[in-house]
Parts: structure tokens; C-alpha cells; sequence
């Protein structure tokens, strides 16, 4: 049942964050094709950077393929829908905050059932929720978004260590998932709504 | 036979692409080495992410290391014969064209060997057709030619389609395989003759 | 003996290189988060690459998931110290040198122990040795300064051509290393200290 829930909310998330990376696209004037990459790349690819830095084969898109076709489809639909969207804006605001927190959990899954070490188990989270925006941003040929913004990878890496610190204390596993999944999300969607910032750090000086 | 000529045009696809990789170092000043780097990853780093997505060891060039010498060899062969290159323009055009094709089928047939299902083997296809590319392009800072330009991706797709739907008519593998590779080379060669494009997708709006 | 001076040598590069990425994270206003993560991406990303690329698992950071803490640790107290380490630029000049270098023989050795021809061997050197700061380099939007500076890559290369060298002759393993290390390191100083660069190679014309 949980499963199904998870598997449920992961179908919603790449498919949403297929359709953010198709305007992405759409912003930069790219053709159809790179439009469906484009989404296909964000969506699937920080999946794909865990599974290879770990050796976890087959990637999730090699054992499914129909991933691919869901989220290039996807993407490709935002270019009739496009126009829409901007009136759905909070509402793709919180699917990218469940992707976020679906993609952590499902990464730290993954290399929990591998037997990694927990601070690996949350660094397969992070790459997992985070890597697709950055190769999209460098696919744009833009500074990582994630590098310099609002608490993302933090949100990433708390969820991560909230599910890590449940499972070391023996509680199941369906209800650690779920309470570090609500609370990710829940410190996601304050920071969106209250602003919340990681400090920056400016430096003016060239060492070299 | 047929083996070796796919083996033949492989090797002059990747001198070809190599070559033209020098070039876009040279526009950016790049030095001797970053000549020869951009070369060699241009022209083997569609088959080597294509090998590491799909879990497939040794990479081309591990196993055959020379392909790096040659590649590199190429490349800053280029820096002495760029002055006379313009006026091979279409030559180049032509050898790129065929190296599209062919790294394409070559895809194709590795993810058929794994035994892997039709979408992934048309995905390996592209991977390898079409990744060298966009390498060379995050290396030089641009926005991938490949996501905005005349029908290359799409190309790709097309033989790789006709290499799976040939196969799985039954009809023999070297048939399929230069059939495939005509048609592909036909549809790119009149792209560039007739200046055929996707269309792009315009966006303007700002989603966050 | 010389296992344990490889291994500080290992640590204190690691550290070093986490520290000036975290430099070129502030002088993109990165936030806190973007500097732990640039700083363990560029100490730990080129043997990262190494291993995906060799089908060499697991990595150094998911075996030693200790590294990740030491880099991003270091990164962030660079944000403390970052005003007086103009101070010490000449000793991160020095301590990058050793970091090119120690990296570059860590590669050779991993991919010696697989088996590995030379060619690949003097690759994975590289690899190792460059590639962090090639990742740093994309994830700030720049032309990775590999491709257009002094002679760096080029040292790596003649580290891992001497170490190379010098097991084909059947020298004891840890003279060669240690020799490889000392001549390469001297080279990169002479460069610095002469401004020794590579030709470049400047194009103007358009191919396409």
C-alpha cells in the first residue's frame, strides 16, 4: 500500500518536473526535441547520477522505459498548455516540493537496501531530489540554481537524515518514510512561503 | 564484412568529429592540451555516458585505447590544416552526418547485445549519436547546439527507429543496420539542403 | 610507510582543493549550502569520474563516506578564514600542486591494479587530477580553465608518463611514485613561477 502511494507520488513528480523544465526550455527558445529532452534529463536524471556514482544497475529508466515516454510526452504537452500555467503556478510550486521530498526518500531507499553507510544513504538522497534541476540549470548553461537559493538541498538533506535517524531507532519503515517525507515538505513550503534563505557567502578576492 | 566497414566509418567518423571539435576550441583560444581533450571527448563521450548509463564495461577507448590517440592525434592535427579546413566545409558537413548514423547504430546494436527493450536501444542510439556534441558544448560554455537546432536529435531517433522496427520484422542484421543508416543519412542531408527545422517552443513568462 | 605519506598527502590535497573551490563559490555570492557542495564536488569529483569511467566501484567517497564530511567541513570553515587567506596564496598554489600531482599517481595506481593498458593508465591520471576542477569550472558557467591555462593537464600528463615509465623498467613501485610525484611537481612550480603556458590555437572562421 505504501508502496503504491510512493510509486503514485513519484509518477506525479516527474511528470511535474517535466513540465517545469519544458518552460525552461520554452525560455531559451529550444526546439521540440530539446524540449522533450530537456524534461526527460530533469526529470529522470538525478536518479540516473545515484545509480551510476553507486553501480546500481539497471537505471530506473533502463528497467522502465516508459518513464521516458511519459516525461518527454509531458514535456512536450506543456508547449500546448504553456499559456495555462502561470495560473497553476502554486500549484506546481507544491509538486516540486513533493518531487523533492519523493526523490530524497525514494534515493536514500535505494542505497539503504545496498547497505551504504547513513551518510551516503542521505548524500543518494540529495543527489537524487536535487541532481536533475542542476543538469537542467548546466544544460541552460545557467550557475545551478541549487547553488545559490532558497532551502533546497538543506530541505533535501534534513528530510534524508530525519528518515536515517527513524530507521536507526527502529521504527517501520512505512511510517519513517511518511513523517520525513510531511516534514521535508512541510519545512520546504515554509521556506517558499516566509522566504527563507541559506546565508550567502560573498568573496571579492582573487587568490590566484 | 559488414562489420568492418561499420568499422571503417566508425574510424573516420570519429578522426571527422574530432576534427571539428578543434575547431570550437580554437574560436574559444583554447591551448594545445584543451585541444586534444575537446577532441577526444567529443568524439568518443557519446559512447562512453551511453556505456556508463547502461552499465556496460569496458568503455570503447579502455578497451581500445588507441581511439584516444587518434582522436587526440586528430584533433591537433587540425591546429596545422585549419587554415585550408573552409574550404572542405562540406566535406565535414558530410563526415558528420555519417558520423551521426553510424555512432547511432553502433548504439543500437551494443543495447540490442544487452538485450535491452526497444525505447532504451532507440535512447542508446541518440545517447551516442548526439552526445559528443552536447559535451563539447558544455565544455565551451554554450547552450547545447543539440537542444535548439536543425533536425540532428530527431535524425537519430528516425535511425534508430528503423534499426528497431527492421529487427523485429526478422529481416537479416546487416540489411536492417545499412538500410537504417541510409535513410538516417538521406532525411540529415536534406535537412541541411532544405534548411528543414524543428519548430521551438517561445516562452516568456516567468513560472517562479 | 610511503602507503601512509600517500594517504596524509591524499587528505591534506583534498582539504586544500575544497578550501579554494569554496573561494570560487563566493565570488559567485553561492550560498552556504552551494559551498559545501562545490567544495566536496571539486576535492572528490575527478576519481569519482575515474571510477564510473573504469567500472570501478565502490568509490573513495562510498567507501570512505568520511571524505564527504572532511571537504564540506572544510569548504564552510573557509567562509570563516576567507580574509586572510590571500595571506596564504603562495601555500595553496604549492598545496594544488601536490594536490595535482598525488591525485594523478592515485589514478595511475587504481588503474594499474585493474589491469589497465598504459595509455589508459596515463588517462586515469588525468582524469583524476583535472577533472575536479573541470567540475568546479561547470557548475560556476565557466570555460574550464583547464582548457586555456598553464600547463596543467600537461603536468598531470608527464606525472603519470614518468610513473608509467618507471614500472616498465621494474623499478620498486614506491621510488617510481615518489619519483613521478617530485618531477611533476617541480614542473608545475616552474611553470607558475616562469608563467610557462601551452600554445593556443586560434580560430576565427566559422566551419558551419
Amino acid at each position: 500500500m505504501s508502496i503504491l502511494i510512493l510509486h503514485i507520488l513519484y509518477v506525479i513528480a516527474i511528470t511535474a518536473e517535466a513540465m517545469t523544465a519544458a518552460l525552461a526550455a520554452g525560455r531559451r527558445s529550444m526546439d521540440w526535441i530539446g524540449v522533450c529532452l530537456l524534461g526527460a534529463v530533469t526529470a529522470l536524471g538525478g536518479g540516473s547520477v545515484r545509480d551510476v556514482l553507486l553501480g546500481h544497475h539497471p537505471l530506473v529508466w533502463v528497467a522502465h522505459p516508459v518513464y521516458l515516454l511519459l516525461t518527454a510526452a509531458a514535456a512536450l504537452a506543456t508547449i500546448a498548455v504553456a499559456r495555462f500555467m502561470h495560473r497553476l503556478r502554486r500549484m506546481f510550486l507544491l509538486l516540486d516540493a513533493v518531487g523533492l521530498v519523493v526523490f530524497t526518500v525514494i534515493g536514500c531507499t535505494v542505497a539503504t537496501e545496498m547497505g551504504m553507510p547513513v551518510i551516503v544513504v542521505i548524500v543518494a538522497g540529495m543527489i537524487t531530489g536535487c541532481l536533475g534541476g542542476v543538469l537542467r540549470d548546466i544544460l541552460c548553461n545557467d550557475i545551478p540554481l541549487l547553488f545559490r537559493s532558497e532551502l533546497y538541498a538543506s530541505v533535501s538533506v534534513v528530510t534524508g537524515s530525519l528518515y536515517v535517524a527513524g530507521l536507526s531507532l527502529d521504527l517501520p519503515h512505512d511510517v519513517v518514510m511518511f513523517a520525513a517525507m510531511t516534514l521535508g515538505l512541510a519545512m520546504r513550503l515554509l521556506a517558499l512561503r516566509f522566504n527563507w534563505n541559506m546565508p550567502k557567502f560573498v568573496y571579492t578576492q582573487d587568490l590566484h
